[in-house]
């Protein structure tokens, strides 16, 4: 009997535990939240990922751990790691949790980034702005996630607004200035790198972000076969110079035919969440394979699949149950603004029927905007 | 928040939980051993099913009950059914529960059932077996499963031994002798029916059966569009007469053509677990939405599946996690001989690429005999 420690608790944790109980898994989740999601399904101890008593509850019985959350401290992991495998490993998370070594890995690995530059200082700020010109975004280089810990900076005039929302972090999680991409639209690649080194990826994924969070995911996306392959060679460099074990999502940005590296999710990642029903292996199950060492499963798709992300409450699941292809899923957390709380997939066997069932269910929901672009990107 | 409690919580309870979270169900789960493999995934109460605290333990906190386990005494099911929501109904459990009202309900509906005679004593025996002719079974009309509570009676001299095995029972759970039917092949309709009347069938299925316990299903099964509708009309005025919500199997003998009805299981059923990844819906989320219900999941399947059952102990999982659509099901079930451990399904696009399958995992695992009957099949 194997059980496998999850550091966090939310829903990345949930799904996993449910995707690995068919390998015979048990599951002990770690999380700072007594309300914790994944808590629903799998045994939980709740306490601070700094304190050590409850990180010595978490680590005992556990066999191999992995996370649901990146942000879990880097000593932790490292404890942990001294103790039993851990994937992805200390270093790979490491450089994952901080945006800086991240674009600097990208740009050492030849994946184009947008410009960017550390920001210790204010002075810093102002010599960067005049480097890498506006509009820009100031960031955390730690910390952040679905879009918070961001400042975007359209003129000059922006500087000391930004500095007032973000500077006193420069101490702490540090700062970075990134140049803004006009995007034509944003990408995703969804990958899985075995202990031997195998690799994977699911079929190239479009996404839509609404003020910084995933709205809605559509996979495959409409891409050439050039652009795909470019964006998996770049996941694939990536992975091996981590030594990467697991599930991990590159979000990119393609403007006018290139692709810039925007960031590594070092785990399983929302834009994989069609893969449930959508591939013949999800992400959540091979990123539990991958980790213990067993054979990666096949990534292939069948049809086409759209996500919707379900944001601050859930809609009422009807029309989407309906659906031939639909399928529900609730996390079962209390509803709060801007929380993620559920997403749903409607599956298709052609690009007609999925934009149909769109349609349907965007305009059954009252949810046109939400799926209005995808519906325009499948023609 | 729904909570669903479970009535036995074995693998069924098990894989009915793992399919109901994405609905945001919670579950709770009864049974009479702390050991339950449901139990790794839910809350679990542990008692008998006539233990009155034990059961209002169970029943406190339930919005709506169903079953793992159809054997659970009437009355336990008639106290729930009081209180809350049972699916399937008291009554539709009472006649599947007993193997002489199940047959003369198949009788009444026009469905053909091999010959049977209910048995209270010795001389209804004999006369039995007089009518119904060698070589017939000899099974107890309660309580049976698994090919238990069976005395297989090859000839007239055979009597005495029977008797001397099940005799007894014939005041306790009854007595049913039935012909035995020498069929060419087994097969059964997992169906669903919803609170509102809605019928939907996943594709006819074909079963080897070994010692009386599941060996191998095949979906679909080879069979001609007659066969299959008829199979489906029975399945149907089934549903129908009983009023029945939720999934249930409808187990058939072939013989020359022609169907006849073993039994109906008022549950989600081992023949239907290659629906988790071989169609749209799996019975176990579609037997939660009927219970709830929800509009129905689409049944149809993708491509083509076999399911393999491990009796007694686990298998390597390798050979079937290195299969392209190999998938695996792991129970957390100590070994134990005889037992329901777990299963395989392997699915594929084409019936060819299926047999191959089957013969490497057969090969691999050297259980080349279990996988023999299904790749003749496939031809
Ligand atoms: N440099 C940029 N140029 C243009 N848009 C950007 C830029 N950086 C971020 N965005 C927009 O904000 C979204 C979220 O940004 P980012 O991925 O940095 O945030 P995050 O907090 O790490 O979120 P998550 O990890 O949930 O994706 C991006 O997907 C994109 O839509
Ligand atoms: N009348 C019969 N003629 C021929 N074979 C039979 C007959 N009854 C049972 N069998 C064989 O035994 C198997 C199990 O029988 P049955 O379905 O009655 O048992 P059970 O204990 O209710 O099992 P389960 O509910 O697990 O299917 C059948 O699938 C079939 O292979």
């Amino acid at each position: 009997m194997t059980t496998v420690g999850i550091l966090g608790g939310g829903q990345l944790a949930r799904m996993l535990a449910l995707a690995g109980a068919p390998l015979g898994l048990r599951f002990k989740v770690m999380d700072t939240s007594a309300e914790a999601c994944a808590g629903q399904f799998a045994p939980m101890v709740v306490g601070d990922y700094r304190d050590d008593a409850a990180l010595a509850e978490f680590a005992s019985s556990v066999d191999v751990a992995t996370f649901d959350f990146e942000n879990v401290p880097a000593e932790s992991a490292q404890w942990l790691a001294e103790r039993f495998p851990v994937f992805p490993s200390p270093r790979a998370l490491a450089v994952a949790q901080d945006r800086l070594a991240e674009k600097t890995l990208f740009r050492e690995l030849g994946i184009p980034v947008p410009d960017f530059a550390p920001i210790d200082t204010r002075e810093d700020l102002d010599a960067a702005l005049a480097r890498v010109g506006v509009p820009c975004i100031l960031k955390t280089r730690r910390l952040g996630y679905d879009g918070k810990g961001q400042f975007r900076i359209r003129s000059l005039a922006d500087a000391d607004a930004a500095w007032a929302a973000l500077g006193e972090q420069a101490a702490t999680v540090g700062l970075i200035l990134e140049g803004f991409v006009a995007f034509d639209r944003e990408l995703s690649v969804v990958a899985v790198r075995g202990r031997d080194g195998e690799f994977r990826t699911w079929p190239l994924t479009e996404n839509w972000h609404v003020d910084g969070v995933l709205s809605a995911s559509l996979a495959p996306a409409v891409a050439d076969d050039v652009l795909t392959a470019t964006a998996f060679d770049y996941a694939r460099a990536l992975a091996e110079a981590l030594d990467y074990v697991g599930v991990f999502a590159l979000e990119l940005f393609c403007r006018d035919g290139e692709l810039l590296a925007n960031e590594l999710a070092p785990r399983v990642h929302n834009s994989g969440h069609w893969s449930i029903e959508g591939s013949e292996t999800s992400q959540f199950q091979n990123h539990l394979r991958a980790v213990l060492g067993l054979p990666l499963g096949d990534t292939r798709m069948v049809g086409h699949a759209c996500m919707l992300n379900w944001i601050g409450a859930m809609p009422d699941a009807g029309p989407v149950l309906a659906e031939p292809g639909g399928h529900w899923h609730d996390y079962g957390k209390s509803p709060r603004e801007g929380r993620k709380v559920g997403h749903a997939t409607l599956r298709a066997d052609g690009v007609a029927d999925l934009g149909h069932a769109l349609e349907r269910v965007g305009r059954a929901l009252g949810r046109e905007a939400q799926v209005a672009p995808v519906i325009a990107r499948l023609g």
